[in-house]
């Protein structure tokens, strides 16, 4: 993604950004680095817990959601990071081996009025299962560089 | 954190819940894997960036702050899942070689009334740099259950 700019995130484009599979042992890998619960780490305690069984840590869900939205959704020209999220939401756990597809919805789009060089952009994320049932959701800005003036789109005359 | 249950966490309370620190090495593999923009994982590309030098995606710092969050303030016995995060915040960018301290405040407790075993906590999580700057700020949720009863605890009579 190399010529998209704050000009190209138009609200209420929808982009499909591709899948990614949680694979067992990565679940845990992450899960033992960052967030050593039983119901993520401990396959046996995991089974007798409140989830019956192994489940992802809701912030590998949200790693694997930013891997998928940088590769195809963000820009390398333009993307100047990002402020924050808001609404984070884990509605159902996410299982060993499920596939999760990523859905964005561009739903705000603003140019600064301080720095006119960017703008900010708000992006709703669904993380959806094999079943079309969402799994992660968010609301994400991101700081995007607008597009430079250059000799081929200065205005004629 | 064995014997924490959702009647301990009284809205005011602060907890300090130790530092950690965000190493170079770790900062590259985490990028690379789930972030791969030029300012997490290029340091030659970085320093002629947005920030002029690497930075931690803001993913791993929330995945640190909740090493830290799993081990220091939830506890294995009552800890339930989180349903989700509101207005996560990264005001300023996490450098390589950083220490980072957690600070977690309960600002809400609420008893389910439908499930009356556990309850619902709300913690504003603060991640502050060495400078007493707050890097990552949210306010996270989390369902907890309430102390079982037993022997020791009934009602005497």
């Amino acid at each position: 993604m190399t010529d998209r700019y704050f000009e190209d995130y138009v609200p209420g484009v929808i982009y499909d950004c591709g899948s990614i599979e949680v694979s067992e042992a990565e679940l845990l890998e992450f899960a033992r680095r960052y967030d050593p619960q039983d119901f993520h780490v401990d396959a046996a305690a995991a089974a007798d817990g409140p989830f019956g069984g192994l489940i992802a840590s809701g912030w590998h869900t949200a790693s694997l959601m930013m891997r998928l939205y940088a590769e195809h959704y963000l820009s390398t020209v333009s993307s100047l990071g990002s402020p924050g999220v808001d609404e984070l939401r884990w509605p159902r756990p996410v299982r060993p081996g499920a596939v999760l597809r990523l859905r964005a919805t561009v739903t705000e789009a603003r140019r600064s009025r301080s720095k006119p060089d960017r703008g900010l952009v708000r992006t709703r994320v669904e993380f959806v299962d094999g079943g079309d049932d969402v799994v992660f959701s968010a609301s994400v800005l991101n700081l995007m560089r607008v597009r430079p003036a250059g000799p081929d789109r200065a205005p004629a005359g």
